[in-house]
């Protein structure tokens, strides 16, 4: 680190800017130049918007999604179907399933899959308020949209267990070739799936 | 984006994320919740760096360098040698030399190299300065140390013209192998000048 060359509060940012995801310690330090030199244009703006995400981002007390207001943007959606509660483990799926416009239902964040080895038990996920929510009478079917890992599937097998006397279908995503994928660098579990679960043309 | 999903404040903050070197759309939005998630050990500390960083940081009237106050540092450092100074593009260059401990001298950033094809001329750099500066009685040598690019050779050569009439020696740093490098993916040129400038083992 520029420690003689610079003063500690540059060398704080860097350090900072290192602990996110994707930066190390040479791009945190390009990021921080990039951020000086871009003063008025950038890290002004920057430092106000991570200020007003301290301000005023939470967490949606019904689904576990981050908003700036609880329940949230989502939850207080009222075009969205209140039969379908999407399961997924990190507000990062929410993203992507919303983005790809997935679903049209709601959603129930888990905040992580459970985890043996990493110590991750079912008293980490916020599995009670799923199996409170599912006992709702509008709530017809539970998608588990986990990630096709041995956490996830394990995950899933737990939940679908606890669902078992609410009056809800539990489903999962399916397994297939990703759309653009190229059957040649497939495994062969996913083929296999693919097979199994094919389509009418 | 998530715009139906979470608020325009954390769009906001995803968007100006992405606009750091480094991190693109995808990895600017995991950013962001990292940030959100450990909003007391990282997103705090980092709006009040950043803030620190926006108040307190200046360009060195001296050498061009970055810091808190001006001279910097490294200009006020009375250990280091007045009759070197080392001549670098980029506030990163110097810092990559300082981590390097290459050099006991001063510093003259140019904030670019020329490159007229980006339409980068010698008004765009702080050439006047280091020619006054090298007219400083106590300045024996003017290390150019640019990129071993074309943009940075032509610079090097239009500051050694101009320095003609100072009473000074002007250097570049050598080329050859990199420490830990392997002969058989060096390129042609490095190599021949590896073998020019070889040195008594």
């Amino acid at each position: 680190m520029p420690t003689a060359v610079t003063g500690p509060e540059i060398d704080r940012l860097i350090q900072l800017l290192a602990r996110l995801p994707g930066l190390g310690p040479r791009s945190a330090r390009r990021a921080a130049l990039h951020l000086i030199k871009k003063r008025e244009a950038l890290m002004t703006p920057l430092a106000g918007a991570l200020q007003v995400a301290i301000d005023r981002i939470r967490v949606c007390e019904t689904c576990g999604n981050i908003d700036t207001r609880s329940p949230c943007t989502v939850c207080t959606d009222a075009r969205r179907d209140p039969s379908i509660i999407v399961v997924v483990a990190d507000v990062a799926d929410l993203w992507a399933l919303e983005r790809a416009g997935a679903t049209n239902g709601f959603y129930h964040v888990l905040g992580a899959t459970l985890s043996p080895l990493d110590g991750v038990g079912p008293q980490d996920l916020t599995i009670d308020a799923l199996v409170s929510r599912a006992h709702d009478p509008r709530v017809a079917e539970i998608v588990l949209a986990l990630n096709a890992t041995v956490d996830g599937q394990t995950t899933a097998h737990y939940i679908t267990d606890l669902l078992g006397d609410a009056n809800v279908k539990v489903t999962r995503l399916a397994h297939g070739v990703p759309v653009g994928g190229e059957l040649d660098y497939l495994d062969e579990g996913t083929l296999s799936a693919a097979m199994r679960q094919r389509t009418l043309f």
